[in-house]
């Protein structure tokens, strides 16, 4: 019997951490678009150990939906239960016996770390859309104040794909002193305006859904069809025309009986990529909160790496790390192309890149997936 | 001031004909999947003459929203009120002081043919979704049946592009030996499994919005959001991203007074490229129906051109005319790749068949754009 796992998502292993979770609270963090947010609380893991000089730490940067657990110890070969499971580990490229590794869920998400479903201070009741509109930089900032509090004084690494490419790239630019190699993976100085289109759309399926309410619906009560078809969309940007055909082609679905976001479907037939589409989206409703998934991808599409620097050529003069930059040649999102000129900028401006391409056809998700490929890229900047 | 017409697309001028709309009915059509719809009504549009062997005439094929309004006589030199108006008058490549050109409404549309929105018999009330599942065929055979009312014995060339290409290469195959020339534009074998998806998600918006209320809305009271959402993404779709790049890039809204299908919006600021989704998606849901579009887009990806053949060679086999493949750099919805191996299995079939490629940044909607490049590729199929 074929099962619903068959359509499980690498994006979907992204689970929420089930232990080990710590937090970090504080008073205000002041936002980059003006005004502040607080308090704020930064829920993160660890793996390994701070050394004496505290030099010796690793940062690693969730994409949209991810969370903390970008590591099990428990389960370390298990691909599914932590995002970045085969990188990390003891002997693993992210050497858990050698580096303190941390992962920390970021600002405006929903686990753990204070987000538009937490509670606003001033009225006891969650944000909603009274959350502030934050940034890869405010991001990254929550992050400055955990490594402090953790006792980190230089970041041996910062590493993240997508959104979390985005972080590690601002890392580099906005604190230079402290990275020593910064990894940025499928994410590019700015998203293409196709890109801010599909996430428009996206956040549009959301709004329109009534039992969105303003964004002030109960838990459990959210607008599920709405966040389902901006998955749904997602899912489909995630991968490639290329990989789409392998998967899918034109096959008729293997089983009938997953719900469609609307609850209609099925015109003439069902084809097997519109049943794995349908379970990519009950599985996120499941598990993530719809007015996180506006501010983050919002964050997505607003982040320019040069905003509030000279030039371009000035923000990137500003980078001291080496930096590897990682692209994916069927990745329509974040365009290898796009990657590889950001590479190019940085050394045109002096500094220390590299710039390694996955020959992959699964699309922007092959960081998710292409482990051997991950782990040949990734060894090039070792040393 | 900027006005909103900056924003408006080619593929909006396919405006409802006011006036010169002929109308055909029969009783009954036999469809594809099963069942009969009758009577049909046919709208069509008709330019030049027929003369008296009958074997003059041209099948122009729409697109998914597109009317029988291809050209305007009264207006022949403006682009915006007719789809392929550069392409069709006296003197043009569709030759009207020489051929006898017709455009018709497919079925399943709402610009005067039968289709969802219209009275079911039966009940009195309009089909809704107990409108049947049509499918390319079912359109070429109505096509069929209003040729042979006219008159027409032979068709010298059928043309179109997207689904209008689908139908030209039906009517290929389905009646070789009616169709002299067939001129397929970014049209496919079968639509990829990413075409799919995104036309799935689309559906699911419409569906998912609470005014479509089970297909039975009243006119002027359907699934705005729903429609305008899905045609938000149909735009992205037939654009490309160096095009999107081109014309948007991360500009900020010139305007902000066009309000979003949700009516919410702007989480920190709006992109040139949103605005110009919001008004597309308003300006399909004034001119367009919500049941049609589920149902002429499930069309599209329901066509397999081998359908009911033993096989594709088999099928291509049965073609008789001179074939012209056309299609578009850009264009990811239906990819150059894919419509060159069409063209290339009809050679290898043993048939006449060419293929030229349009070198154009726009994607799929080139073929209602890129007059010089479309008027060169058709003259190569001219003698």
């Amino acid at each position: 019997m074929v099962t619903h796992v068959e359509h499980k998502a690498v994006t979907d292993t992204q689970i929420t951490p089930a232990q080990g979770l710590k937090t970090f609270a504080f008073e205000t963090l002041p936002l980059q678009l003006g005004g502040q947010l607080g308090p704020v609380t930064v829920a993160y893991e660890t793996w390994g150990s701070l050394n004496a000089a505290g030099d010796n730490a690793v940062l690693i940067a969730h994409a949209l939906t991810g969370s903390s657990h970008a590591h099990d110890a428990e389960r370390p070969d298990n691909t599914k239960v932590a995002w970045w499971n085969p990188l990390i580990g003891p002997g693993r490229f992210f050497d858990t016996s050698r580096y303190f590794v941390i992962c920390s869920n970021i600002v405006g998400s929903c686990y753990g770390s204070t987000g538009p479903s937490s509670i606003d201070p001033d009225t006891g009741r969650p944000y909603g859309i009274r959350f502030p509109v934050i940034t890869i930089h405010d991001m990254v900032e929550a992050q400055r104040r955990l490594i402090d509090h953790l006792g980190v004084r230089q970041l041996a690494m910062v590493a993240g794909g997508s959104i979390g490419g985005q972080q590690a790239l601002e890392w580099a630019v906005a604190y230079p002193e402290l990275v020593q190699k910064a990894i940025v993976v499928a994410a590019t100085a700015t998203l293409t305006a196709q890109a801010i289109a599909f996430s428009e759309v996206q956040r549009q399926a959301i709004l329109a859904d009534p039992r969105w309410q303003g964004g002030d619906y109960l838990p459990g009560q959210g607008p599920d069809a709405g966040l389902a078809i901006a998955r749904m969309l997602a899912m489909i940007t995630y991968q490639s025309e290329e990989g789409m055909e392998l998967r899918f082609a034109r096959e008729t679905a293997r089983q009938s009986d997953i719900v469609a976001p609307s609850g209609h479907t099925d015109f003439g037939k069902r084809f097997d990529v519109e049943g794995y589409l349908y379970y990519q989206g009950q599985s996120l409703v499941k598990r993530f909160d719809a007015n996180s998934y506006l501010y983050i991808s919002r964050a997505m599409d607003l982040y320019d790496v040069s905003e509030g620097y000279p030039s371009l050529e000035a923000t990137l003069r500003r980078v001291r790390s080496k930096t590897l930059f990682i692209g994916i040649r069927s990745d329509f999102l974040f365009p290898a192309a796009r990657v590889r000129w950001l590479a190019e900028q940085v050394r045109a401006a002096g500094r220390d890149a590299s710039y390694v391409e996955l020959n992959s056809p699964h699309g922007h998700d092959a960081f998710l997936k292409e482990w051997k490929q991950m782990i040949d890229a990734l060894n090039t900047i070792k040393e």
